[in-house]
Parts: C-alpha cells; structure tokens; sequence
C-alpha cells in the first residue's frame, strides 16, 4: 500500500514520518516535494529506507510526447536530468502524463514512436515510464486511448499508469480495463471524487477524496485493474484543499483506513465484519450546566442510577463536565466484541470506555437490554456530532466503517451564520449525522456554533410538545413567519396545532418528519423530539436555519 | 443603492443594520431571512423604516409559470400567501424565477397567460412582478427569452427583473438589452465572478463576488441597462460562501465601495480622481526583533534620521512595536491631498498617519523627494502584505480602487502548508500583492505563517547576493534540489552563479527575474532583493513554495 506524498501538508520530511507511522509500504515521490527539500535525493532514498518505505514512483513527468524534433530533444534532455534525480533516488518507475502542451500534435504514431525513445532511455539506466492519460489531456484523455498508444510502442520499459479518478471522472468503463495485460500496467493510482459538474482539472486539483469518501465507484474500477493480474501497490493520489493543510499524521491514518475498508470490500484483507446494531443503548452527556437536567426531567425523564437517566425507551447518562458536549455514543451490537476488534482493526484505539472517534465521542459497544417502558418517548432517532470542517470526511468515514453504516445523500444549507455541510449515515436502526461549517467560520458569528443533539423518537410529536411544556422543559419558541411559509409551501392539515406548539414540519415522497428542540445547554448541546410519520427519510433539515435562529433568540433572551 | 440580505450574514436584524450603517438606501428581502426572523413582517417594515431602508424586492418567488391547471391553482394559492406577507411588508415587487420545475413544459405562450394572471393578482394588490431568467432555468435561461415572454404577456404589472450574473455567465450580449423599454425593466441585480468552468448554478450560489472583484464587465451591462431609461435601484445580489459567514457591517461597507467604484466609472458619481503616482517614498515596519535592523545594516542600508534607513533609492522606517509587521505603505502621489480624499470618499477614514486599509496597513500618500544615492538597491519593487483568507477581495479591491491600480492576472500555487492565493495591483511603479491561504489555516501548520515581505530592486542581482552576503545579511540559503530542476525546466545560463548565491530565477515570454530573501524577522517579515531583466510581468510565484520551504528550515535552525 503506497501514498503519494501530494497527499499530505507538510515538508517532504514530515510526510515520509507521516507515511511511515501509518502503516503505508512505499510512496510515490511528488516532485515539487522533492525539490522545495533540503534533502539530496540519495539522502531521501536514506531517510525512506530507514522509515521502512519504498519509492514505488517519481511524478510527474509533463509533456513529453507528439512533439517537432527541436522540442523532443529538449523534452529528452529535460528527461535525463529527471533520470539523474531518480538514479540517486533509487526509484525506477517515473509517471509520464499525458501532454497538455500546445507544442503537441495529434498523432498517435509519433507519440509511440517518441515514447518509445524515451523508454529506451529509461531502459538504459534500468527504470521504466509509466503512461497516464490526464482527463484532460490535449489529445490523449483516456486510458484507452493511452492503452493504444503503448502497445503500439511495444517497448517493454513503457506501460501504462491507471488513475481511478481520471477514468471515472469521464465516465470511462473501468471494464474495459481487464484487456490490457498485468506486465503493461506498471502503476495504479486511487483517489474518490465527490460528483461535480465543473472542469475535470480543477475537479481533479482541488477536490479529490480518498476511497469511500466520494462517489465514485473504486470497489468496480480496482476489481477490473486486478482482474488483469496487476499486483503492483494500491497508491492514493488525493489532491484534496483540506488536505493539503491539515496534520499529515491525521491524514495518513485516515487514508489508510479508506484503503483498508476498500480492500475488505474487494476480499484483500480480513477484517472482523461490523455486526447488526439493534439500535442504541443510550448516549452520554458530559455538563455542569444544571438547566440541563432540570429540562430532563421536565422532558419525563427519571433517574435510574448514578447519573442515568430514563425515560420510555430512552436512556442517557449525564456525567459532569467543564464543557458540555456528547461524550459517548453507546450502541447496541449483536456482538459487542466483534464490534471493538473491527474498530482496531480500523486503526482506532479503543480504552476502557469503547472506541475514541476521530471527532473525540467515545462510540461504547452494549447489548440491548429491554428497557421498553411507559413514556413519550420510544428512543434514540438520530446523534448528531460535530467535527472540524477539514476533519468531517474522514470522520464521516470511520463512523461508516467502524459500526457498518451506509452513507446518506450529503445535504448543504444556508444557516444564519454561513453554509453548513450535513452528512449522515445510517443502518436503520442507528443514524450519526454531522454537521459541520462549509468553511472554517470567521470569527464574527456570535451565540451558538457547532452545536451537539440527540434526537429522541416518539409517536405523537404533538402531544409530546404539549406534555413537555406544561412540564416546563425549556422548548424552543419558532415565530409566526415560519407558519406563514410552510402554510405557502406545503399546508399541512394540522398547520394550526404545529404553530401552537411550535413543532417543525417537513415531507417528503415517503412520508412527514414533526420534529421539535429544547433550548442549547452548556452552549453546545440540545435535544431534539421527532416523529416519523410513514417512511420519511431525511432529519428535517430544510428547517435547520430556522430552528437555528430560534436558538439564537433565546440563548440572546437567556443571557439577559 | 440597494443589496440583497441574501449577501449578508447573520439574523435579518443583524444584515438590516448593518446595510443601513453603510449608507444604502434598500434592501431586498431575501425569503429565508424572514422566515427565520421572529420580526413579523409589520415589524419588518417599521425596522427598515426606522433604520431609512426602503424594501425594493421581495424575492424569491420559484416555479410559478407554464404548468398544468392544477399546479396553477396550487402555485397562485402559494402567490397569494406571499402576497399577504409582501402587504405587511410594503414591499411592492416581487421577484418572480424562471421555472425549474418538473411540472413546467415548454410554451411561451401558456408561461406568458399564467404571468399575465399572476399579474393581474398583483396589480389587485398594487403590486407587481419581475420575472427573470435564471441562467439555470429549465426552459427560460436567458434575458431575451424571458423578454419575449414578458412582452407577449402584456400586462403593466408584469416587468423584468436582470441579474447580471444570468446574462453574463452565460455569455449573453448585454448590448441587446437596450432594446428593451424602460418601464418594462422592473429591477436591476448586479454581481461580479470570477471566470469558473463549473456548473452554472453552483458558480452563481457559491462563487459570486462584488463588482469589481471578479472577472465580468460590470459597467458595459450597467451601461446598457441604463441606456434603456432605467431610473430604478442599482441592487446587489451577490451569494458567496465566505460572505455568508464574514461580519455584515464590514461586508456591507465593502460592498458599498465596489458600488460606489462601479458608479465612477458609469459616471453616475464624482470621486476625486486617482492621482498618478510616483513609486514609494517609502514603508514602515515595527518590530522588536534586533536581528531586523543588523540585516538592515548587512543590506547597507544606513540611518538617515530617527527610524529613517536608507540604501541607494531604497528608504524605509523602522518603529518598536510589540509585534513585527509592515504598518504602512508610503507612496508617492502627484496630488496626496486628493488621494486622501478620494480615499475618504471611498468609506475609508484617514487620520493623522494616512489612511487605515482593511487588512491594518496604513496607506500614507507624500511627495517623491529626489533621493537618488549611491547602492545596490534602487528602489522597492512591491509590498506584500497579508489578509485573512475570507477578507482579501475586498482588502485588494480597496488597494486598486483607492490607489488607482489595475489588478494582475490572480495566481494560485501549492506551498507546503496549503495552497495559496496570490493577488497583486500594479500601475508600473507601484505594486501591492496579497498572498493568502485559499481557506483558513488548520492549526498544524508549523512556523511561519502568513509573511509579509518588501521586496527591493538591484539592477544586479547575483552582485547583491555576494555583497549582502558577505556583509553578514541573513540571506535564506535555497538546496541544489531546487538548481538541478531549474537546470531541466529552464537550462538558465548562468546556472552556476544562481546556485552558488541562492538566487532564485524565473523567466517569462518578456524577459527574466532574479530573486532572493533574507530570513524572517520578528515571526512575520522578510526582505527580497528583486531583478526585473526585460519586461518580466511576474513575482516569481513559481518559486514560493521554494522559498517557504527554505523558510521553515532557517526558523527551525535558528530557532535551535
């Protein structure tokens, strides 16, 4: 399993260490990582060797090929200093792109011919040239197109690199793949996208993701690349904004986890499978902010230890904190033990309490105990948590991987203080959904950010309101102007009662969500009351940004 | 002048004040904003009162037109109740979206008879409807679509709303607007972009930008939309994920001045022209890093007063201050009177020193005394300064507004910590350039973030780097790694001298550029010695990643 150093922030020091301590084999050398160091090359060949990596690959090498006589023997001189660099590196494989050079002319012939030439010069010094056709190559922006020019070369130091992103992103048929013989690809390189209709070079410079971040199919385009014999490395090329400025050690982690869950998907390696999850046991909560437990009782919840909490058939531990925030997410597993194993296997640490997250909630493995009792409420619906904007896909990913959960269409909304990315996913039975900020905020949005709730189910959100008001639970008051729209929009039959009790409203092709809030505690954390009515899907967030400005209000109201 | 809540964040109370604060006389009220707003809409309308706002537009109205009879009957149900918020609002004009929907079909004539009824809806009210194209509209997406419509509809209450946004992303000629009659243009929206190949509808909800900081030509589609009569509001509409979530006050001031920017130059106000400038007398920098002054003297410069430094053409005043940065930029102005009080009439407020700039410099505007001496240095070629990421289009568009420069060519690079975003102004003999982090900096970025740097010219470089350097100046040492790649990329002649003073080089098609900088002083700034050979446009930008990387070690070596 190989990386390529482009992956990650840094100097070219602090990736090899970053690389290493993840557990990655070999690297693919970025260049201009290579020459912003003060390291020669042969002391990174050293300093590699010493960390346990192998150069599996020196990139890139640009607009080689097609090109008058002149230009191709300045391209070759310009190659020989590249092979000098690589000699002392002890890498023999350099990536070739495509040409974008308007030097270049449209002629297959001549690039064999001038590709051929230059893998005898690669020959010469025992390295080979791998051939990649950019998506956006000038004339050559496809692997089958790249494929014919290769065999047409027939040189045996030439053959091809693949790039999942620059085949998917044109929609290319990775099936197509398995004609080519295993010794004529020489490279493969994996990155996700998430599906956008923009330039596929801007796409591809700034928003690649790694495995199971994005959309793309990997599991098919990797399957096709082995089905030919390729038994090369599995390397990420991931260029990626957030990326690029984050703690390379973080980021290596997570990338080898998607590269793990990607192999389990393709039956490389053997993960202890994520068993069923029946639901939740209960969540906990850590605050010193004592509105929050009078607000659970005036909710109907009781206690039922130290710190435990009940009410129906949901249960939560309040445990005192400095800040407020959810603590642990502990889940109901089929088999606890398998759980916690995956999870490490999954490159997380578990302790005594369960398995730390990247977003700091401690996810505890339980069994179901049946707890169904009298009360408004039936249990959990969804957890909905919170990480850095450049630490959410990764995040997002483990959550996925570790407790087996499918993602759900990704949401984007315009919320009073800046845009907000949700992304949830789910078994059915168990929901995490983080909401995260687009962009790291400024520093001007006042009152709440980033806020953490548990949302609890019930069957009749209307009658839940009424009891819980009357009980005194600190509910979330939405203004008239809310009414007035969803009366404009969807006009539901019971608009006059969801005014009255300020309950929130959404539907979809499914079915309808009513969905209500209490105030935020401890500045962080809320909770939520929903109801599914049929088979509606999503979490209601077409309401956020007002549910949003109503929190606004009454932490303003609250503070006075 | 009128802008849109949309292009503001925050509460409807928060955007209302602070677009009355910069002096606007309108708003139009974006629907979102007062659904979410606990302010009815009576109260709205007494807020806007209060603060001298009149309410131009209540926007936006989606999917009315061209639809089956009983989405008709559905749609002006939904019209009404918008009309009924609009009659306690006293707002009279609605903006009325091409349709996206997959109710609609494609009919002019059927769109144009339900407009025609929307309008007599209105008109029953007083009201009226601007209908406009969306450059995404499924049927209708361009203007004169959407004027023929309009006129076939024929109804006094049925006009035209144009977003420059939808006509020119699209490509449409704004020349053929002037066809159209006055009293058929009901509204006049105006945004800038930046020239993305992206999907239309995610480049306008994302990527809009004020006039004046984007790519569009602002003043020939304002030009032809008053040559029709129009007497209306010039009214911003501009969706930007960093606005979205940046301090409305300071948002609307900066929106406010690209307004006023856009006026001068259609003649519709008189600023103080922009006085032809002379180069720099000067920059002053605080510090109390020692180290800054001893390589002031290593550069041979010498103190020609209290704080004065000077070197050849080159001046500078050093101040103590807490921390290190450049504190003001001294130009020269044929008129400084004037450039101050065009700077004052373009919202900024000077005082005793000069003129404040958004991003904390002082602009101060003085005489160029004939200063001419012996030296290598000649002069200061440009100052680079910094910006928040979320703040520097405006910051750069205050810069070339108040000091009359004409914005170059925006690059874009790759450093070690982050891709980062250079943008520079120039008129020939003074050059501002901003370089800033494409998103906000995660916290792992080590060292030195955000450097500002003067740079001076030589008219010898690789002299100046022998000279300074055997002075003592501390000059930034650059690795053979970064030599042996410009020996392939560019085969300068003079490879040798380059390499053994550390002088970075770069050429375009004009000519060529030497480089080179001291350390960094004081955490923040650092000195380069620049050589312009021919007419080289650029700021060797190509090399900064070089250089930051050479940076980062120099800190860790002294810092040892």
């Amino acid at each position: 399993m190989s990386i390529a150093t482009v992956c990650l922030s840094g100097t070219l020091d602090d990736k090899l260490v970053a690389v290493a301590s993840a557990g990655f084999d070999g690297v693919e050398i970025f260049e201009n990582d290579l020459v912003a160091s003060s390291l020669s090359p042969k002391r990174i060949r050293e300093r590699c060797a010493d960390l346990g990596l192998t150069i599996d690959l020196y990139q890139p090498f640009r607009d080689f090929e097609a090109v008058p006589p002149d230009v191709l023997a300045a391209n070759l001189r310009r190659a020989e200093r590249k092979f000098d660099v690589m000699a002392e590196l002890g890498a023999d494989t350099v990536l070739v792109c495509s040409s974008v050079s308007p030097d270049a002319v449209d002629d297959d012939d001549l690039a064999a011919e001038q590709l051929h030439l230059l893998a005898d010069r690669a020959a010469d010094r025992g390295m080979r040239v791998a051939y990649e056709a950019l998506a956006w190559g000038r004339f050559v922006d496809t692997f089958d197109h790249s494929w014919r020019i290769v065999r047409r070369a027939a040189h045996p130091a030439l053959g091809l690199c693949l790039d999942s992103f620059h085949v998917l992103s044109r929609g290319g048929d990775p099936a197509a793949i398995r004609v080519i013989p295993a010794d004529k690809v020489f490279f493969l390189q994996l990155a996700d996208a998430p599906r956008l209709r923009m330039d596929v070079l801007q796409w591809s410079r700034h928003h690649r993701l790694f495995p199971g971040q994005g959309a793309f199919d990997l599991t098919g385009f990797v399957g096709s690349v082995l089905a030919t014999g390729y038994t090369g490395p599995l390397s990420l090329e991931v260029f990626n904004d957030v990326f690029r400025q984050s703690d390379p050690n973080r980021t290596a982690v997570d990338a080898m986890r998607s590269l793990l869950v990607l192999k389990e998907k393709l039956g490389l390696v053997d993960l202890p499978r994520a068993p069923a999850l029946d639901g939740y046991t209960g969540t906990e909560i850590a605050t010193h902010d004592p509105a929050l437990r009078e607000t659970m009782t005036a909710l109907g919840f009781h206690r039922t230890g130290t710190g435990r909490w009940r009410q129906g058939g949901a249960t939560l531990t309040i445990r005192t904190g400095a800040a407020t925030r959810i603590t642990a997410v502990e889940v109901a597993s089929t088999d606890p033990e398998r759980s916690r194993r995956r999870a490490e296997a999954l490159l997380a640490r578990p302790d005594e309490h369960g398995v730390p997250a990247p977003d700091g909630t401690t996810v505890a493995f339980g069994t179901l105990a049946n707890v169904a009792g009298e009360g408004l409420l039936t249990g959990i619906d969804h957890v909905s948590l919170t990480a850095p904007f450049d630490d959410v896909d990764q995040t997002a990913l483990f959550y996925r991987a570790v407790l087996g959960l499918t993602a759900e269409p990704e949401a984007e909304f315009a919320a009073p203080y800046g845009l907000v990315r949700s992304l949830s996913a789910s078994d059915g039975r168990v929901r995490i959904a983080h909401n995260v900020a687009m962009l790291r905020r400024g520093d001007w949005a006042p009152a709440v950010t980033d806020p953490q709730h548990i949302a609890f189910t019930t069957a009749d959100a209307l009658e839940a309101a009424k009891a819980m008001r009357a009980s005194g639970a600190r509910l979330l008051d939405i203004g008239d102007n809310y009414y007035d729209d969803l009366d404009a929009r969807l006009a539901p039959p019971n608009l006059d009662e969801l005014r009255a009790n300020s309950v929130l409203y959404d539907r979809d092709e499914h079915g309808e969500y009513l969905h209500f809030s209490t105030d935020i505690f401890g500045d962080r954390v809320f909770f939520e009351i929903v109801q599914r009515v049929g088979g509606y899907l999503g979490y209601g967030v077409v309401n956020s940004p007002v549910r949003m400005a109503a929190h606004r209000r009454s932490r303003l109201r609250n503070s006075r």
